[in-house]
């Protein structure tokens, strides 16, 4: 799908060992993480180079994971000590309780873009703190086109750098419960106006197995999600969410709202299938020929 | 857009006054009862029969809303006592809670249907008592293409008769909670499956401001809801979208794949309208060319 005019993007996020339990089973130290689960989706569609940090311990196999995607990772660092270990659970597939979170190397994660990172012309800030987010805004040159995500943590503790942030992005990705958070509004169409407000060109709301609500200030897109039977776990699913969405506009090129839509199309179907798996097994599933395929059903499903 | 060869649907469902508070504000006494939304959404498409009850206490101008809706009003009892009063708030949008029931003359409800509705060849079995669903049945002649609807209360303390009516009705519709209820799935996509496989054609199940998922036994049909920002009062919602729906199908005939999926982006838009005044002050506002208007709009928000 990726073809030679795809541009190259940019994530910057995490490289986690995720241990997961959910009605389905439990995993331990599994390869996890925001920067892991946008790769693997983004580079479907476009080039990636990945910014991220691991420890002495990060298993060889997951190593590979990355390498086998073809991602540029001249950006990952290996530091002293342990690499990011997550663990939680879900009731609720749209709603993960941590158990427990360990930093380790990634407390100490100051993203560093290499020099020919610094051009790439679509980048991805991945859940992290909003000060770091904006210490690699610094780094970059050229007119890219930027977007981000955030979590319920720094909405409560770092709004203000948040917002601050929001004025220098174009894309804005929250989950629902975030985008209640951040704005005290029910009504997402609400919530949605009012981050629109803060600066961003275009405010995405992912609301897990009830679709997508896009805005760019005037119009709204809006997509149901995709009905799938097999949702083991959801962690990634926002993320690989982002990542092909993020890839198809690198394909395809700036912010179009008819490329935006199919954008969130794609991000929709990939998502589905990072759920019906553990870690990255749904994604592994996902050839170019699955996911087209499922996209074209999607599309049918919704009457398009 | 009603038109010559539009079938009748006649209706077997309540008529009430609602007594509602709201993050809005609050109104007493007002129009409400399930077969009343679904008239005043189905009128558009169809000619619509009435099976119900009323009080004598029955407001003048409120018996003029239906006279006003063309609708046939033979079916319309009226009977000594009181109205159906029903009174509650919502917190959430898509959650009523009830503070008061008074059943007054619809305890004595027994529809009967008079003899030239017998052959209506749509039927909708508002939300009622599982067994007075049953007994409408009973009273229908030819075949009938035939919806219901039904509630919480009746799938907790009359579960088995619900499930025995499924299989004699060709569309169920239910809300989210109330298929989850009903099933003790979470995933609406297993719901959706298990009640399929107790007898209807069709399952539907709304899901207030996220859309509508359908089911007809191998395909879904998916769409999001419209993202209305005046959301006053929900009451009636789901009612007024199963009356736009049924008076779609009423106009266009049968149950053909693609009818149901405009019959449900019909109905999507119809309860959109709905939920932006109290009682039936939304539907009232709905014309046919704002309807038009907004359902095209729908269409290019889901990229259709």
């Amino acid at each position: 799908m990726k073809n030679s005019k795809s541009k190259p993007v940019v994530v910057i996020g995490s490289i986690a060992l995720d241990t997961v339990k959910t009605p389905y089973g439990e995993v331990q130290n599994v390869l996890g993480g925001s920067a892991t689960f946008f790769t693997l989706a983004a580079r479907l569609f476009a080039p990636v180079q990945v910014v991220g940090v691991i420890g002495e311990d990060f298993p060889e196999k997951y190593l590979k994971v990355f390498k086998n995607s073809k991602a540029d990772l001249e950006g990952l660092l290996k530091l002293p000590g342990k690499t990011f270990r997550w663990s939680g659970s879900y009731e609720n597939p749209n709603e993960a309780i941590t158990h427990d979170t360990q930093l380790n190397v990634f407390g100490e994660f100051d993203p560093r873009l290499p020099e020919h990172y610094r051009k790439t012309p679509y980048v991805f800030l991945a859940n992290i703190h909003p000060a770091l987010q904006e210490r690699v805004l610094s780094q970059l040159e050229g007119k890219p086109l930027i977007a981000c995500d955030t979590m319920n943590h720094w909405i409560s503790s770092h709004r203000k750098e948040l917002i601050a942030l929001y004025k220098n992005v174009h894309i804005v990705f929250l989950n629902e419960g975030e985008a209640k958070l951040l704005t005290g509004e029910k009504l997402l169409v609400r919530a949605a106006r009012q981050i629109y407000s803060t600066g961003p060109q275009w405010v995405i709301i992912k609301k897990g197995e009830h679709g997508v609500l896009g805005f760019d200030g005037k119009d709204f897109i809006t997509l149901p999600g995709f009905p799938t039977e097999q949702v083991v776990d959801t962690t990634g699913a926002g993320d690989s969410f982002a990542g092909a969405f993020m890839g198809y506009l690198a394909k395809k090129g700036g912010l179009k709202k008819n490329i935006i839509q199919e954008a969130l199309a794609y991000a929709t179907v990939v998502a589905s299938f990072t759920v019906e798996g553990f870690s990255i097994q749904g994604l592994k599933k996902m050839t170019c020929s699955a996911l087209e395929k499922r996209y074209q059903k999607f599309l049918k499903m919704a009457g398009v």
